[in-house]
C-alpha cells in the first residue's frame, strides 16, 4: 500500500535512504555530496533550530555571522588544529568567470587568480578569533557568548543524505571567557542544553560523555558528546562541545585584562550540531511503513481525512472539520485538513504514514452522527473512537502520550543494547551480534584504542560522565584499567 | 558626549560607515568585502527576517534548502541569464589541502582538482530549476511555492558594509505555475508583500514598478521592484520580484502535463530581498547622534536605567523596576533593564542612542516616589512623564506612535524629493541639487537610457505601476513619450 519502501531487516541502509527520499526529507544533486533539504525535511530543521535557537537565547547567548570564507594561512595558526582537521575542504582559487571566446559558455578567467586561496568554511574557530581579536580588551568584554547558524562544508569522499554530505547546514556557538573554571562550565553547561534537546524534543535518549584524545576536535583540550543509538545497533554522535583552552586565543593573539589590568589570554569553548540530528531522528524511531515524528517537532502533528459519499456529506463534514481544525490550532496544534479529492483516503493515509505524521484523524458520516472522531496514532498504530467535545485537549494529551512513548521505546533499546564485556571474544560477539554500545575495560592508550578500531572498526565513543570507576583489565592488551568505556561502531 | 559620529552634512557616507561600526551592527574581516554581522545587526536581521517568513507562508510559501555550489556549466544553460549576469564570483577549483612539504603551514594539494570548477551560488535559479526537473511532472504538482534563506557570493569590487558585500544574507523564492497569469500574479503578489513588509516594518516608504528592460535582472521577462530613498537624495533598490516566463523551464527542460494531458514548459518566478535592508533601514531612518530604529524590528524596544545615590535608593528602586520589567514582558515588550555600575546613567543614554533604541526610561527616587516614570522618544528625542499604572498599555499607545511617526517623516521626506522636470536643464539642476526621484520623460530607448546614466550617474528606477499616461519629450533627444519614468542616482 505504501509507495516501496526496504525493510529494515532486508537492507537497513537501503530502508534509511528510501525514507529519506520517499519520506520528502531530501534529494540528490547534481552537486557530489551535496542534497537539497525539501519542504518536508527543512520544515523538520526549521522546528530543531527554532527549538535549539530559544534554548541558546535562554541560556544568554546572542547569534552573528561570520564569513564564509577563510583565508588558507589562518588554517595554520594553531598548530594543533591544522594537523588534525580534515584536509578535505572546497578551494576558492580564483574570483571572475568570462564567455568563453570559442562560444561555449563560460570558463574560469585565469587573470582572476586571488593571491590567497580562500577556504570554505568546514568550522569557523579561525575567522572567528581573528574578529575577537579587536573585540576583546577587557574582563568588561567577557564573557562573549556568541552562536552561528551556518553552512559548512567537508569534501567527504563517501557521503550518505543527512549524516554525512560535502554541505550541511549547523550552528556553532564560539565563547570567550576569563577563567578556564567558566570555559569549562560553559562547555558543560552546552552539553547539558543538547542532552536535554535530545531527549525531551527529538524524544532520543544519549549518554554524555567525554571523547579520548584521539577522538578530539583538533585543537579542542577536551571534547565533550552526546551519543545515541540507532535502531541496527549503530552509535551516532549527535553533538559535541569543546574546551578548547587557550589554544585559539594564543593562535590569534587574544588577551584581555583582569579586573588587576594583568594580561592574560582568553579561555575558550565550542559547540555544536548539525542537520546531522535529521539523520538520527529517522534512524531512531522509523519503521517499515515510514517516517516516525516525534509531536513536539513534527511539521505537522495532526491530519484529518474525510471520509464521505457525494457532494452533500461531504458539505456537512467540512463545516464540522472546519469547526474541529479551528479547535486545535487554537489549542496551539499544527493540523491539516486535506480533502483534495484527487485521493482517496487510502493513499492519503499511507502517504502521511511515510511522513511521520504523530496523528491521523478519520472523519466521516458516522463521527459526525455520532460526535466522535477515528484517531490513529502513528508510532504503535493504535487507532481509537475520540468524543469531539473537548477534542484539542484529548489531542494535545494524545501528543504528549506518544512523545513520552517514543522516547521511552527508544531507551529501552538503547538500554538493552549496552553489554558490560571482560574478554575480547564477548567483545567481538558483541558487535557482531546485537551490536549497540560495549562498556568495556580499556588500558587507556590511544595505540590500543588504533589497534581496536583496526580489528573490529568499533571505536571508544565515550566515557561517561560521572562514571564508575572500577578496576579490570584492558579487554585487548590485558593491563590494568580503572574504568569501563563505552565502545561501538558507529555512523 | 556619544562617540563620535561624523555629521550627515560633512560627510554623509561616513557618517553610515560610523553608525553601522560604532552602533554594533557590522565589522570588517580578513577576507577582503565580506563583513561580519555583529549581534546587534544580526538581532535586527532575525527580526526581519522573520516577520518576512511570517508572510511568506502566509503566502502559502514552504522552505527549502538547495546547494551552495553550481556546477560551472549550469550558468551557461540559460543565455540571458549567463550573457547579462555579472562573472564576479567566487570559484571552487579545488577540494584537499594538505600540508606544506616544507613545513610553512597547508598547501593546496594539486592533485585534488575538480574535473568542472564549482561556483558559490550568486543565485540560485539554475541549481534549483535542474532539481524542479525531477520534481515537477504533472499540474497536480504545481503551482511549487518554495523559498531559500541563504548566503550568496558576488565578488564585487567596491564593497559598502550591508549594501554591497561579497558574500551577503537573502533569501530567494523560486516557484514554479502552470500559466503565465498565475505566475504573473504570484510576482505581482511578492511585491506587494515586500512593499507590506517596508512600509508597515521598517516604516520605509516605497514606489512600486516594474524595471526598464536594460535593468531587468538576466533571464526574466519582467523585473518588479520596490524602490525607496535615503537621506542624502539617493535611491536604493530595497526588493526584486521576477517573471521569469518559461526561460529556466526551457533550460532546464521542466515540462508538466495539464489537466488534457498536454505537455507544456513550466512558467516561473524569483523574489529576493537580502541584508542591504539593515543597510536601507540604517540610512533612512538614523541621525547624527546614531540609529534610530522602528520599534517594530528593533531587537530591544525600551531600555530602562536607573538613577540612584547608594544602595538603599537603587534596592528600592530595583524592586520596582523589576515589577515594571514583568508587566512589560507581560505586554509583549522587548525590554531590558541596564543596572550595570560600572557605567554612568550619561554614558547609557548615549550608548541607546547610538544602537537606536526608540524609547529609554531613566527611573529614579523621586519617580519612585511620584509612581511616574521620565520616558524619552529615541526618534523626536521628547521628554515626558508617564504614569506607572498600566505602563504596558502607555508603552505600547508610544511605540506604535513612534513607528507611524518614522514612516510619515520618511514618507514626508520621500513625497518632497519626487520632482517632475521637463528639460534637460532642470533634470541636471534637480540631480545635483537636492536629488530624490526626477519624474521625467524618456523616449523608450535603451541608448537613452544609457546615455542619461553617462552624463549624471542617474538610471531609471522604475516605471511606476499604475503610471499615468501623459504625452511628453524625452528630456534628452526631444522623442515622444507616452509616460514619465523615476529617474535617480542610486546605492
Amino acid at each position: 500500500m505504501a509507495k516501496e519502501i526496504t525493510s529494515r531487516a532486508q537492507d537497513y541502509s537501503q530502508w534509511y535512504n528510501d525514507l529519506v527520499l520517499k519520506g520528502g526529507l531530501a534529494d540528490y544533486t547534481a552537486v557530489r555530496g551535496c542534497m537539497v533539504i525539501k519542504p518536508h525535511g527543512f520544515a523538520l530543521w526549521e522546528n530543531m533550530r527554532d527549538q535549539l535557537d530559544k534554548m541558546f537565547k535562554a541560556t544568554g547567548h546572542v547569534n552573528a555571522y561570520f564569513p564564509l570564507f577563510i583565508p588558507k594561512s589562518f588554517l595554520s595558526k594553531e598548530a594543533a588544529h591544522v594537523e588534525g582537521f580534515a584536509k578535505e575542504c572546497a578551494v576558492v582559487t580564483h574570483y571572475r568567470l568570462k564567455n568563453d571566446p570559442n562560444g561555449n559558455g563560460v570558463i574560469v578567467d585565469p587573470e582572476a587568480k586571488l593571491e590567497e586561496e580562500l577556504i570554505v568554511r568546514p568550522t569557523s574557530e579561525t575567522i572567528i578569533w581573528n574578529s575577537y581579536k579587536d573585540w576583546i580588551q577587557s574582563y568588561r568584554d567577557l564573557p562573549l557568548l556568541i552562536n552561528q547558524w551556518a553552512n559548512v562544508v567537508r569534501w567527504e569522499m563517501r557521503t550518505r543524505l543527512f549524516l554525512r554530505t560535502a554541505e550541511f547546514l549547523w550552528q556553532e556557538g564560539h565563547t570567550a571567557h576569563a577563567t578556564a573554571e567558566e570555559a569549562i562550565a560553559e562547555t558543560r553547561q552546552m552539553l547539558d542544553v543538547y542532552a536535554e534537546f535530545a531527549e525531551e524534543w527529538m524524544a532520543l535518549p544519549v549518554i554524555k560523555g567525554v571523547k579520548t584524545a584521539s577522538e578530539r576536535f583538533a585543537g579542542a583540550e577536551d571534547t565533550y558528546c552526546i551519543e545515541a543509538l540507532m535502531q541496527d545497533g549503530k552509535a551516532l554522535q549527535a553533538g559535541t562541545s569543546h574546551f578548547l583552552g587557550q589554544n585559539f586565543a594564543k593562535a590569534f593573539d587574544v588577551k584581555f585584562s583582569d579586573r588587576e589590568n594583568k594580561l592574560d589570554y582568553v579561555w575558550a569553548t565550542s559547540w555544536g550540531v548539525s542537520t546531522r540530528l535529521v539523520g538520527a531522528l529517522v534512524m531512531a524511531h522509523s519503521d517499515d511503513d515510514g517516517l516516525v515524528l516525534p509531536p513536539k517537532i513534527a511539521p505537522l502533528q495532526v491530519v484529518i481525512v474525510p471520509i464521505y459519499k457525494g457532494a452533500e456529506q461531504k458539505a456537512l463534514i467540512d463545516a464540522k472539520v472546519l469547526e474541529l481544525v479551528a479547535q486545535l490550532k487554537k489549542a496551539g496544534i499544527r493540523v491539516k485538513y486535506d480533502d483534495n479529492d484527487n485521493n482517496r483516503p487510502g493513499w492519503k493515509f499511507a502517504e502521511y504514514e511515510m511522513k511521520g505524521v504523530p496523528v491521523r484523524i478519520a472523519f466521516g458520516a458516522r463521527d459526525l452522527e455520532n460526535n466522535v472522531a477515528e484517531v490513529a496514532r502513528r508510532d504503535t498504530r493504535e487507532k481509537k473512537s475520540i468524543g469531539l467535545d473537548g477534542l484539542g485537549a484529548s489531542i494535545i494529551q494524545l501528543l504528549d502520550e506518544i512523545q513520552q512513548a517514543m522516547f521511552n521505546k527508544a531507551k529501552a533499546y538503547r538500554d538493552g543494547h549496552i553489554t558490560k564485556v571482560d574478554n575480547w571474544d564477548d567483545f567481538e560477539k558483541t558487535l557482531d551480534g546485537e551490536g549497540g554500545f560495549v562498556s568495556a575495560h580499556w588500558d587507556g592508550t590511544a595505540e590500543t584504542e588504533e589497534a581496536i578500531k583496526q580489528k573490529t572498526k568499533a571505536t571508544i565513543r565515550c566515557i561517561p560522565l560521572n562514571n564508575p570507576q572500577e578496576e579490570g583489565k584492558c579487554i585487548l592488551t590485558g593491563k590494568p584499567s580503572k574504568e569501563r568505556v563505552l565502545f561501538a561502531r558507529a555512523y
